[in-house]
């Protein structure tokens, strides 16, 4: 099964499109675990056990690992493992954004996909489709290519016009009609910008979007779903990363949150 | 001292502007390393120790790192620590590509410059000047902005006509005129076009540029050096990896490097 169909099978499953975010910051984690030998890896098996029967994905942003060194990454593989042990129908993505010319980047795809198991990886699309392809040819897994991102500058170069275009629908033309040549493309689609969702949905058909900026970022979910729908009614991948993990209450929050995307759908 | 000064003087110790490339690929090391319980470090320490008096910097290539799990990211800790006792004087770069919204890519830098020591990293563009910040604010390291990469399929978007410039000019433009405001951003400048690497010296005045693509991947070494010295004669940082670090002869293939950039001065 490719990591689209697994995908929306647990769409199906939970009747959610949340993904949890879990940028585990050591800094900011409660203090009961920051003593734990294994912080990271504790906080996160709290977190999944008490959100995974609402989310369809989880997303793992690698810098707030990195940040705590080699013990960081054995804690991000092990909480990897913990995940696909305990839910092996969940999407579990590396939020990356990486490319780098071939070799490097085959070496990065087989950090990710082979040594972590992770079922999907962010790209950046800077260098190219050859930085890519050591990524996209892994047909099962997938690769989501920066679109349109949601930090506040995102516009500086994204929305460079190109032959009358924004830079984005540039990106978003090319992942649909030439990356995804083993149908395993997905896109990142700022929640900050309805229109411009409904403008990516237009060109990719119903491709999977990942979606941040909901939440901490301030983007409106009501109009981002309506919008960013595909046409069975799924294909949105709905990041809240903070919102829920440092809630009071992460499982309450994470249900809260499964459930007003669904009041949209 | 900030980075730039600091690869200044080297650059002067060891008349030298040669970069080795520490792309240390598990699976390409010799037998004889990979049999080391550390086999990575092991192999740096080799390279280290053959190369370093013909050596202005090291650039550590962090996907064949990752690659290689927690065990690698130790590793990678400890050659950058072995690197900087030993020789404290050259630069240390991490060749990681990164680039996120804030408080992600603040998460990065972390990792990247306090944790393991690096003093300079290289940088994607596309997410915009505030995924940069977090790294530009570390006045005294340096920031290393992808403007043209030499990987073959790099005109697909670097070369796009933006206003009648192509994207790379206008990274060139932006670093030189507002992301270096600290005076600590560099660029990546391709080693294959001698021609766009003298339109980028042109641009950026003296600003030091990091060449890859010398060696395997083919660049001129004659024509990219006489187009891309700055004013001082120095300026650029010409990098080499897999022609060093696996030649037979990786202390003379960089005694030859260093000639041979030296030739062209």
């Amino acid at each position: 099964m490719n990591a689209s169909d697994k995908y929306n099978a647990r769409v199906e499953a939970v009747d959610s499109l949340l993904c949890v975010g879990l940028d585990s910051d050591i800094g900011k984690l409660p203090a009961a675990y920051r003593k734990d030998d294994a912080p990271q890896l504790a906080f996160n098996r709290h977190i999944i056990d008490a959100t995974a029967e609402c989310a369809a994905a989880f997303k793992f942003n690698m810098a707030f690992y990195e940040a705590n060194g080699a013990a960081g990454w054995r804690q991000l593989a092990q909480s990897v493992a913990y995940l696909r042990q305990r839910h092996p129908d969940i999407l579990i993505i590396s939020d990356a954004k990486r490319a780098d010319i071939g070799n490097t980047s085959s070496a990065y795809a087989c950090a990710i996909f082979d040594q972590l198991g992770f079922d999907a990886v962010t790209l950046n699309p800077y260098l190219g489709r050859d930085a890519l392809q050591p990524f996209l040819d892994y047909a099962d897994k997938a690769c989501i290519i920066l679109c349109r991102t949601s930090n506040p500058g995102s516009a500086e170069f994204q929305n460079l016009q190109v032959n009358s275009k924004p830079l984005w629908q540039l990106v978003a033309e090319k992942t649909a009609t030439e990356w995804s040549a083993n149908g395993n493309c997905m896109l990142v689609a700022s929640g900050t910008n309805p229109a411009k969702m409904a403008q990516i949905r237009n060109i990719v058909g119903d491709m999977t979007l990942l979606v941040p900026g909901i939440g901490a970022q301030g983007g409106d979910l009501k109009a981002v779903v309506e919008a960013g729908l595909n046409s069975a009614g799924r294909g949105l991948i709905i990041n809240s990363s903070r919102g829920i993990i440092f809630a009071d209450d992460p499982a309450g929050a994470a249900s809260g949150m499964r459930r007003a995307i669904n009041a949209h759908r």
